[in-house]
């Protein structure tokens, strides 16, 4: 049987183009994961300073490519020319980031017990690092082609934590896939691995067939909580369990103080707009529902938004599908009971899929825990409340990536509202929006589910920690033992004999 | 409907006594979960020298407990008064170094990444650092009624990083269980707490309604691979995944090279006895498989480890039903087909249950994977090889808690072993025996499936790890942040701009 045809696609148009592949069958999935095992042996011959340059090195053909990369990724997204080319930058920085991660070494968390004889009983010497999982699997984002993809962070974490990757790639955007994977492989060849680090499949069953592979030793998702919960289901089955690191889907609300409305109202209802709208609302991030206190102030921020919102008019989703998810969702919300639609309703785009922003207004009264609901695209829902109101309200909210709030001058965090949105939240913001995510050591990019499976981060530095196991040595001769725990300087930070020691 | 009784039992004698308490009812349960849950936000109000000195009050208090708790856990255990005595020691001991992590502060993993409103675009001040997960459910175990039951490993791990917890008793030794939590409840008590950080629970079902509840955030467990099992479907069907630490079970095969035998044979012999045959056999790091050369200096170890054996005589086991199961086990294992029996088979004893110390010896022709299924009790598994048999049968290795390898004198270890061992094991051994896991930096106590769930330690400083999530706050003024992520020195390990800065 002839596997489906995977052709390209012009987001911008909404037209089909040529096969550029075809969908990964079962037994070409088995040659892909065997090729990332070798890869993975090979990647164990590496010491960290090799490791590196590999990153490195794939971040310079990423660049290297850039022009047609991002051609591709503007064709299939149709993100726009500033943000791909800002999402390219994002992608090739979280290369060197963490390229410069593996350099300190602080991730290894090693640790060395030195040996004493004269105790009762007697103590042996024990050492303690990070090692690599193996081969692990992970699932390109649709929103973001370049920096949840193929390079994106999880398989960059992997790489650097020393992991071979499958990645499955995302069927909205081939091209940029093909042409990312392509300039990985390149940069693996000109490091001198024999076996490319990171194999590529797809479709949505290579996908199933590659979680359930007894090689692959831990995955990483970025999409919806129905996707993410059919790869969960199919790992339980699995005969060993292996992590799941899903990020599923974000409600990232904001709470707009009494204060906070009445000084900045323009300000914040402008903010508001531009991060519900931002690449078509479609970040993991957009903040999807916004409480609002009652009032005059309250009316001139979402004013403000609502003329920002206007003002955009209709956007392109990233596909079709999206395209008619977002209408039926967005109906359904703006026809529910005592529910107003404050935004203006553009005229439809001719011959290509597009999404209009759209500002739902609701009172805390009527406000059941749909407000919650993730709506892929650029939608939000103002809860107009009162002060005693919001508790309640807040108690009701799901994990989320985030949760911000809007404070007056001076103003301190509401009694208990600081710690209740720590509760829910991986990153708390304060007179600020959620979208845009800096890749650094702070960074937290998960939370309670549904926002993400699992308590860790799928950005910044400590990403890494997902890909990677703790192996003790104990009274082990030196050339068993990885170089970091060795005598003598080791140039990365370690524990010994209970003492944190730098380099 | 009543709930069934659950009754004092004395090991060294096979005898029932009195009703102690009755198996948790559902709405008990719910219950002991909601006054955790009043505890663990008390322990949010605790700042991490409180919780330290916490830990510390819990340890005093089973030493003031001590004399009573060691006679309850001789009683119900048969594990004789020196070990339980260790075992005591032990348990506060871990108590009081997890004190010392949580005074340290690095596993906060704290990270400052100031603002740069200078950049393009502007970059917010982030800050991140672990939080405790809440309540999480704690089974203890059978085999160390002190270190890994009540206030053991996994609730010492989970109190240290701030979680309360919600204990499901081992029904082996219920007395031990009730005077433990006696001990713990009123240190708590004298330490401020109004409610207890630590709640109790008995019975099978008991221990399911727990991971099924919607308030735990994390389950810890140490038993058999089908228990385990069986709680992780139960952790599968729930709304929202939370992680399961299951530590199931472990072969600890030992590779003995031709030079150390030849060099060492009785020491190496008499050393495999004493691992296989302490605690009756019922260590999760029980080497239950040793790989010894065929000849005559593997003959003379064998010898020795049979005469060691053999001098031991009939053990007791933690229960009957334990005793019940190694006898089936062992009477499998050793009718297989070119199995032989090395050890006497001593005469079983009067009106108690008894296991024998069993050593098999297979040649590696015949060898299966079953030679590397645990089973609990004194049985171990001589593999006989020759240099060039031992890579194919190391390759059906499952995951392990521990593999040892004897090395003659200066003889380096075999191309590819450590690098396998490593692959397969949590912590790799030198001239040793997995038994007797150290409490302290380096302890890595888990290892690929089915050792463990997850790729975590239950054993250690870096235990604490798995009850933590991570928060970031973004601008955020000093009122919303904890102490250790506030200007000026924070007394803890932070990296600060991406550098590591000693306090």
């Amino acid at each position: 049987m002839s596997q489906p045809e995977v052709r390209a696609w012009d987001a911008r148009t909404g037209r089909w183009g040529d096969t550029l592949a075809h969908e990964t069958s079962a037994g070409e999935l088995a040659e892909v994961v065997a090729v990332a095992q070798a890869a993975w042996a090979e990647l164990r011959g590496l010491d960290r300073s090799a490791r590196a340059a590999l990153l490195d090195a794939m971040a310079a053909a990423l660049e290297a490519d850039g022009e047609r990369i991002r051609a591709l990724a503007e064709q299939e997204s149709a993100l726009g020319t500033a943000r791909i080319a800002s999402e390219l930058g994002r992608t090739t920085g979280q290369l060197r980031f963490l390229a410069g991660v593996v350099r300190e070494g602080a991730y290894l968390d090693a640790a060395i017990d030195r040996a004493n004889p004269d105790a009762v009983p007697p103590v042996a010497d024990l050492r303690r690092m990070h090692l690599p999982l193996g081969v692990v699997g992970v699932f390109a984002a649709s929103n973001f082609p370049l920096a949840f993809s193929v390079a994106g962070g999880d398989t960059a974490s992997a790489l650097a934590a020393g992991c071979a990757v499958v990645v499955k790639a995302h069927p909205s955007h081939p091209a940029t896939s093909i042409a990312v994977h392509e300039a990985l492989v390149r940069a693996a060849r000109e490091t001198g691995l024999t076996n490319p680090p990171v194999g590529m499949v797809f479709g949505v069953d290579a996908g199933l067939d590659l979680v359930r592979h007894p090689t692959i030793a831990a995955v990483g998702f970025t999409g919806s909580l129905g996707g993410g919960q059919a790869l969960m289901r199919a790992i339980q089955e699995r005969e060993s369990p292996i992590p799941f690191y899903g990020e599923l889907g974000s409600s990232n609300p904001i709470v707009i103080t009494g204060s906070a409305a009445a000084e900045r109202a323009e300000a914040i209802g402008d903010g508001l707009a531009r991060a519900l709208t931002g690449g078509a609302g479609q970040f993991c991030t957009k903040p999807g529902i916004a409480f609002v206190p009652r009032g005059e102030a309250g009316d001139r921020l979402l004013a403000a938004a609502v003329s920002a919102m206007d003002a955009v008019g209709a956007q392109t989703p990233l596909n079709t599908m999206i395209g008619e998810r977002y209408l039926a969702a967005a109906n359904e919300a703006g026809a529910r009971t005592a529910v107003r639609t404050l935004t203006a309703t553009p005229a439809p785009v001719q011959e290509r899929p597009s999404v209009a922003p759209t500002l739902l207004e609701v009172d805390a009264a009527d406000a059941g825990a749909w407000v919650f609901e993730e709506v892929f695209g650029p939608l939000g829902v103002a809860v107009r409340y009162d002060g005693s109101e919001l508790d309640s309200l807040l108690q009701q909210m799901p994990g989320s990536l985030t949760a911000s709030v809007h404070l007056g001058e001076g103003e301190p965090v509401p009694d208990g509202l600081g710690e209740l949105l720590a509760l829910r939240a991986g990153r708390v913001i304060v007179d600020g929006f959620p979208t845009g995510v800096a890749v650094n050591w702070s960074q937290q990019h998960g939370g309670p589910f549904p926002a993400a499976t699992t308590s860790q981060t799928s950005v910044g530095a400590a990403a890494i920690g997902r890909f990677v196991r703790a192996v003790s040595w104990q009274n082990a001769p030196e050339q068993l033992l990885p170089v970091e725990l060795r005598d003598g300087a080791a140039g990365v930070p370690r524990r010994v004999d209970g003492v944190l020691v730098l380099p």
